[in-house]
C-alpha cells in the first residue's frame, strides 16, 4: 500500500502525518508554529525519520498552508508563503525546502482549499463537484471547489475578506480587520467578536445576542457565496462552529437574504442538508493535506 | 471550413449568426424576443433556411440565453429557461427545441457565461484561464471562468444578486431588486439609476453625484468578486459601462476598499489593465453563443 505525507501547515500549529488513506494514520505529530527554520526542520525530521526508521518512502507529501501563498507554478516564487503578517514568516520557501531535503514530491495549496479537498474525498461533500469549505474561527478563510477542483486564479480566494452590508444604528461595531474593518473576518471571527462582546466566544450563552448577529453576517456571507459560486453544498467548520446552534439561525437566514431567488430545492427545501458541518470535523486540516498528496 | 450557428437569446432581442469565426460572419438576423412559440420558431427558421439555401450543415449552435436556466446535463429539465419572470417563458425547452428541429448540437450556457467564454477566445481575456465578465445595463449578471470553464455548479452563479454594503445616511435609495432591494443589481443597473435619480442613465452628466456613487458600489461588489473568486482580469461591459468616465473612478475605488491586501502587481501596479472594457464590444453576447457552439 502506498504511504502519504499530510502536513496542516497553521499560523498557530503543525500537524504531520504519514497514512495510507484517512483510516490508516501512521504516525502523526503536532507542534507549534514558531520560526520558518525550527517549524520546517522539525517538519522534515518527522518525514525523514519515519522513512528511515520503517524503510519505507512516501509516495508524496500533500502540504496545507496558512496564506497568503503563491500557487502560480510558473512563478519564481512558487510554494512560498509571500505576504504573511507573521513575523518571520514572509517569503518564506515551503515546498522546494521540502522536496529538496526529503527528495518526495509536494502538493501544496491553502490550508482552506486542501481541506475542502479533503471534504470532497472523505467527509461531507462527497461525490460533489461544486461546493464550499469555510473556516470561521481566529480567522475567516474559504477554499472553493469548481468543477472538482480549488480556485486558484490571480492569488487564491481570500473569501473571509468580502465586505458585509452592517446596519450601525443596530450595530456600530467598527470591525477587528486590520485591512478592511468590517469586512466578514472583521465582524465575524473569534477575535471579532471577543473585541466586539469583551469576553471569548465560547463564554457567550446560547441565548447572547451576539449569536443572533453572527449568524445575520455569516448568512449575508453566504448569500454572496452563493449567488457568486452556485455551490452544491456549503461547509462551515472552525472553532465558532463549534457552537452547533448556530447552524439552523444561519439556514433560517440564508433563505430569507435569497428569498425565494434561487430556485433549487436544495435551498428552498433540503436546507438542512445544504449547509453542513465539516464531515472530517477538525480533521479536515491534515486529511485535507493528506488529500493533496494523493492527489498528485 | 467549419460553420457554426451562435444564438444571444436576450430576455428583449434575439441575434442569430451562422459564421466561421469572428471575421467570417456569412449572415445576422435579429428581433425582438416576443412569446417563446414565435422567437424560438424564427431562430429554428434562420438556420433552416440557411442551410437549406446555402446546402450547408451546421456544426453547432452555442445559444448564450438570459436565465435563470438549467445547465444540468442529468437534469430532466436540462437546457430549460427555468422560473424567469418573464410572462410566458418559465419552463421553455430551449435546447430540445432546436436540436430536433434542425438535428444540429446545441451547446447551451447563460448569456454572461456565453459572453465571458467569447472574450476568452477572441476578446479582452485571451490566454487567461480565470476572469469574469459583467454586464451591468438593464439587469446585472456575471460570467465566471475557473480553470477555463464558466462556473456552474447547484444552478448558475446569479452574480447582480449580491448583496452590498449600503451608508443609508448618505444614500437611502430604497433599491430597485423585487427579490433583494439593495442588491447589486437593485443599486446599480440601469433601471435602478432611473429610479434612483428620475432620469435615464444615460442623462445623468458626467459630473453627476449618481456617477461617484455607481463606481463606488461597483467597486465594492469588485472587491467581492477578487476576493471570493482571485480572478486575472474583470472586463464590465452592458449599457451602463458605456459611461467609461466611470472606469477610473472604479479602479481607484477597487484599489482604496481591497487596501493593498491582495498582494498582486496586476492590483497594485496595474490596474488600468486588470479592470477593462470587453475587447469584443457590444457583440460580446453573440460572439460568445459562437464561441459556446466552437467548444462543443
Amino acid at each position: 500500500m502506498s504511504l502519504y505525507g499530510g502536513v496542516e501547515a497553521g499560523g498557530t500549529k503543525f500537524v504531520c502525518i504519514v497514512a495510507g488513506g484517512p483510516g490508516d494514520i501512521r504516525e502523526e505529530v503536532r507542534f507549534p508554529t514558531t520560526t520558518p527554520d525550527e517549524t520546517l526542520s522539525r517538519t522534515i525530521k518527522f518525514f525523514s525519520n519515519y522513512m528511515r526508521d520503517n524503510e519505507e518512502k512516501l509516495e508524496a507529501i500533500g502540504v496545507a498552508c496558512f496564506g497568503p501563498v503563491d500557487l502560480d507554478k510558473a512563478s519564481p516564487t512558487y510554494g512560498f508563503i509571500t505576504s504573511t503578517p507573521k513575523p518571520g514568516w514572509a517569503n518564506t520557501d515551503v515546498v522546494a525546502r521540502i522536496e529538496k531535503a526529503l527528495n518526495v514530491p509536494v502538493a501544496f495549496d491553502t490550508d482552506v482549499n486542501g481541506a475542502a479537498v479533503g471534504e470532497g474525498k472523505w467527509g461531507a461533500a462527497q461525490g460533489l463537484s461544486n461546493f464550499i469549505y469555510l473556516t470561521i474561527g481566529t480567522g475567516i478563510g474559504g477554499g472553493a471547489i469548481v468543477d472538482g477542483k480549488p480556485i486558484h486564479g490571480l492569488v487564491h480566494p481570500e473569501m473571509g475578506h468580502i465586505m458585509l452590508a452592517q446596519d450601525v444604528e443596530k450595530d456600530p461595531f467598527e470591525g477587528y480587520c486590520p485591512f478592511h474593518g468590517t469586512c466578514f473576518e472583521g465582524l465575524c471571527s473569534g477575535p471579532a467578536l471577543q473585541a466586539h462582546w469583551g469576553k471569548p466566544a465560547q463564554d457567550l450563552d446560547a441565548d447572547h445576542p451576539a449569536w443572533q448577529l453572527e449568524a445575520h453576517y455569516i448568512a449575508e456571507a453566504l448569500h454572496i457565496f452563493v449567488t457568486v459560486l452556485s455551490p452544491q453544498r456549503i461547509i462551515l467548520g472552525g472553532g465558532v462552529m463549534q457552537q452547533a446552534h448556530l447552524f439552523p439561525l444561519i439556514r433560517e437566514k440564508v433563505k430569507a437574504s435569497l428569498n425565494g431567488y434561487v430556485q433549487s430545492p436544495a435551498i428552498l427545501e433540503e436546507i438542512d442538508a445544504y449547509i453542513v458541518p465539516p464531515g472530517l470535523g477538525n480533521r479536515a486540516g491534515v486529511l485535507g493535506a493528506l488529500a493533496l498528496a494523493q492527489g498528485m
